[in-house]
């Protein structure tokens, strides 16, 4: 085998050595995001006692629950309405950049999952306008996605997926989500 | 008028017919999905006494109704949460490839219709991720149209429509949905 | 200089003279429709007294509230669901185009705020199809903007924005909103 030959055989399986990793590695296709924000959202449940500082509410629930107490079956059939502050980090206390406003709706009756319909209303220097989100929350999980199915201002007709980390839990009154928000189609 | 000239107006000619049919037949584009599904959910609606077989239950009713049993008109005003098993076949008991969870809204005070907000959340060796649907349906309809309006997972960024048909209802305590997913935009 | 570098700074000098003053103007690309529709709809809300003529009815309240009254704190809490006339003007009594059917959400506890999670089922000869709708509303901003997520018949696929406007506000009773419906991804 000359040189040439040799070169060629050894570019040829280099190539198919990476081709075959990279399958085994990611099954799928990986995109880019177009644009990707990381925000932090706090929610402070009213159980009867904290009404100057709670910002969302039981609203309904199964028969036999009432308002201030969130059900007993892994809170199946509660929903609350929100309208918690958005912070750039972790903090409850850091100067708000806009409020994540809608529902949440505990949905299953042997373990912590929701669905979640909100819109995140942004109104700071960096951001004005609005996205849209909806999905299903197995709580639980470390880290779960939900659709971003629009937008309108800065993130006009914008669409995306968010992935939530729930990034603290503090018993059943405050918790907090972060979400890290990827466009992939921007305008 | 020479063979020519025949020959042309009578490809016009067939060119004209061919149009003025298609269009009568079929008033717009018709688009072929780039992939598609056919599911079923089964909803057993907690009415007091069927606690452990339930998997979904009325979380709100309007005033004068209660949380047992559907309201009278139409059951307009009802909220009912649920998570229920998704399966391939339309037997309640064949092993679940999912759950579909969310909320259905009865809206209609003088014909059932209902607002559908909800996920498909799959978990089978063919398919891992959820499907977000949204829309308005009109129950009594033989088929009717609901958007998707996003996805995760195997079903990442995916829109697309979903027609429903009735395939089963029993009293006001079991129904189970035939879902056709169609997705015309796949990633 | 001679006459030609003196055209040419001249053209320079204009062109970047433009793009300043468009940039200043307009912040962000504008987008034209690829359709566009101006539609009206009317919600007679519930008070225990209209139940002929009321379209929606609040099924949800926060603890210590009730259902034939929209609560005390700028309503948060309070779910209605509806199924409003449609009209091609702000005329309640003019022939409806379709329904306006889906649930809004006070969501804020010191102003006036609401999820809102509809579809637009349209029934006439100009329009058959459904729109999908879902965003966030601050009531009282002149005009707010929410998102198309989705749609089915005529408006298959179709995404966009929904410009929202208070046609008319009467008491607690009655309010029509003008929706200026523009579809920015046609099919």
């Amino acid at each position: 085998m000359g040189a040439r030959a040799r070169q060629f055989y050894i570019i040829v399986f280099s190539f198919l050595t990476l081709l075959a990793l990279s399958s085994a590695f990611q099954g799928k296709k990986q995109y880019k995001p177009c644009k990707s924000l990381i925000l932090f959202f706090h929610d402070i449940i009213y159980n009867g006692k904290n009404a100057a500082n709670a910002t969302s509410a039981i609203v309904a629930a199964p028969e036999g629950a009432n308002l201030t107490i969130l059900a007993g079956q892994f809170h199946f059939g509660n929903i609350a309405v929100f309208d918690d502050p958005i912070t750039l980090d972790n903090n409850l206390h850091s100067k708000p950049v806009g409020r994540a406003q809608g529902l949440y709706i505990y949905d299953t009756k042997n373990t912590f999952t929701a669905w979640l319909g909100f819109a995140f209303v942004l109104n700071s220097t960096d951001h004005q306008g609005t996205i849209n989100f909806l999905g299903a929350d197995p709580i639980l999980a470390k880290s779960r996605d939900i659709s971003i199915v629009g937008g309108t201002g800065d993130f006009f007709m914008h669409r995306g997926v968010a992935t939530i980390m729930t990034d603290a839990f503090e018993g059943e009154v405050y918790f907090r989500l972060r979400l890290h928000i990827k466009f992939y189609e921007c305008w």
